[in-house]
C-alpha cells in the first residue's frame, strides 16, 4: 500500500493516563494502536492481552501501545463503568482511548476514519506519523515484535 | 463434609430458558451450578468454557448445566443488557440465572447461601437434590468429567 | 459396536513395573490403554500427558494406565533405551510394553491384533475383560473422564 | 557483557542442508543457533517450534536458524538415526548440526566451548559474528521478534 499518514483518532475520553494522547503528543514513538471491544472474544483471548505484553516488553520511550475501545454492537453493555471494570479486572496498564460516537450509536468515528472492518484491529504507526500496518484479526507475537522493532530502528536519529 | 440438600438459588431472571429453573424442575438430573462474573478474568478463561463443555457433553436427560451470574462487585458493569450480549458473543447456550440482590449492590443472595467465597464457583448436585460438590476455583475436565458420571451413575432407577 | 473381549497385548518388555502385566492379572480393574511411539507428535503433546493425568486421577484400584509402545516406523530410533529415555526425560509413571515385533520391523503384533490404524490410539476395557472403546486420535478429557468413571461405576460388586 | 566474537561450532554431521555451515559461510545474516536434545520436553514443547517459527517468518537472506543437537545424556537414545526421525516426524525444515562428542559421551564439543548450562539454549550471533545473546531456557516470541529484527537492521550496507 501507498504510505500514508495515520488519520488522527477522536475519542471522547481515556482510561489510564492523565492527559489526552494524540498523534503529535506521541510523535517520535512507534505506536502499537488495539481496536477492541470489550465483549469480543478474539479481543479477549488474544489482543488486549497481546498490547499488555507488548506494553510490558518495550520501552515507553520507543514504543507506545494505545488501546482503542471501539463499540459497534452491544452499546448499552460497553459504557464508560463497564471499560473501566474490564481494565481493572484485567489488570490492563496501557491508555484507552473511547472512540467517539456520533448519537451514543452505530460505528464510532476513528473506526469509520480507519475503515477498520471489525474487532480487533492492530494498526501500527511509525514515529513521522505514518500508517504502516493495519490489519484485522490477530498477529503472531515473533511477527508483531520484529515488525515494531524495524520501525523503532527507522527513526530518524 | 456431611451431606445436604442443595439450597434453592434465588434468582430474578434466567437467559436462555423460556420457563424459570428450579431444583424441583431438574429433579433426577446431576446439576452443574456455574457461579461466574461476566468480567472476571478466571471465568472468562476457564469455567465458563468448561461450562460450555459440559453442556455440550453430556447428554440433557442426564446433566443441567446452570450458569448463575453473581455480581458482587462492579455491579453497574455488568447489568442484564451486558449479560446478554456477553452471552450472545461468547455463543453461551446453557441457561444462566441471575443472581438477587437486596437492593442491587453487594453480594446477592444465592452466593450467600451457598457461603461461596468468590467467582468462579463450581457446584455439583445430584439427582436427590443433595450438595455434592463446592469449589472456589477451576476444577480439571478429567476430573469433572469423572465425578459428573459418578452421580449420573447412581441416580436411582 | 458388539461387545467382545479384549484381546490380550503381546510384549517383549516392560518399563515401570516389576511384574509383567496382562488383563487377567489387571481382571477387575478398567484399564485405559495407550497405543503410542516416543516419536510421534501427536502423542508426545496430547496422549502421553493424558495417559499420565489418567494415572495420577484414579486411584490404582480402579483403573490401570498401561502404555504400549508399538513402533510401526524409524525403528532403529525408538529402541528400548530410547524408550527408557523417553519416559525418564517425561517423568512417566504408568507401565508400558513394549509391543512385540515378529522380526524387529513392521507393525508389531498387538497393534495388529487390534486392527490399529496408526498413534496415538486409545482403548479402554472394562473390569470383566471387555473392549469398550478404540479411537485413533485425541479424547477430550471431560469425555474420558466420564468414560472412564462409566466403566468404573459398572463392575460388578 | 562485553561483545565478543561468537565461537565457531564443531560439528560432526547435518541434517537438511547439502553442504557444511560454519561462520564464515553464514557472514552478513543474523544467525538463531537452538541447542537442544530431541528427549528434552523443553525443547519438545518450546524451543523447536519456535526455531521453525523463525525460520518461517524471516527471509533466508537475512536470518539463519541453525539447530545444533547437543547431546549430553541418554547418549544411545538421541544418536544420528533417532535425530533423523526426530526431524522427519516433528516437520523441521531448519539445518541441525550434531554437536561433536570426544569419544560419544560425555558434553559435546560445542556445548563445552559455549559453557552451555543445558538444553534448550538459544544463541543469537549477528551479521559481523559477534555472540549477542546468549538464554538457558525459553524466550518469549514478542522479544525475540524484537531482537532479532534489531540485528537484522544494524547490518552494515
Amino acid at each position: 500500500m501507498k504510505l500514508r499518514l495515520a488519520p488522527q483518532w477522536d475519542v471522547d475520553g481515556w482510561l489510564n493516563t492523565d492527559r489526552p494522547l494524540s498523534l503529535p503528543v506521541l510523535k517520535g514513538k512507534v505506536i502499537a494502536l488495539y481496536a477492541f471491544q470489550m465483549l469480543c472474544p478474539g479481543c479477549i483471548h488474544n489482543s488486549v492481552p497481546q498490547a499488555q505484553r507488548v506494553h510490558d516488553a518495550f520501552s515507553r520511550d520507543d514504543v507506545a501501545v494505545i488501546g482503542l475501545h471501539t463499540v459497534f454492537e452491544h452499546h448499552e453493555a460497553m459504557r464508560r463503568p463497564a471499560l473501566e471494570a474490564f481494565a481493572h479486572e484485567f489488570r490492563l496498564g496501557f491508555p484507552i482511548g473511547i472512540d467517539r460516537h456520533e448519537n451514543g450509536e452505530g460505528m464510532p468515528r476513528t473506526m469509520k476514519t480507519y475503515n477498520m472492518q471489525g474487532t480487533p484491529t492492530l494498526v501500527l504507526i511509525d514515529g513521522s506519523g505514518m500508517l504502516r500496518k493495519q490489519k484485522f484479526g490477530h498477529e503472531h507475537d515473533l511477527v508483531l515484535g520484529a515488525e515494531i522493532m524495524s520501525l523503532i530502528r527507522e527513526k530518524p536519529e
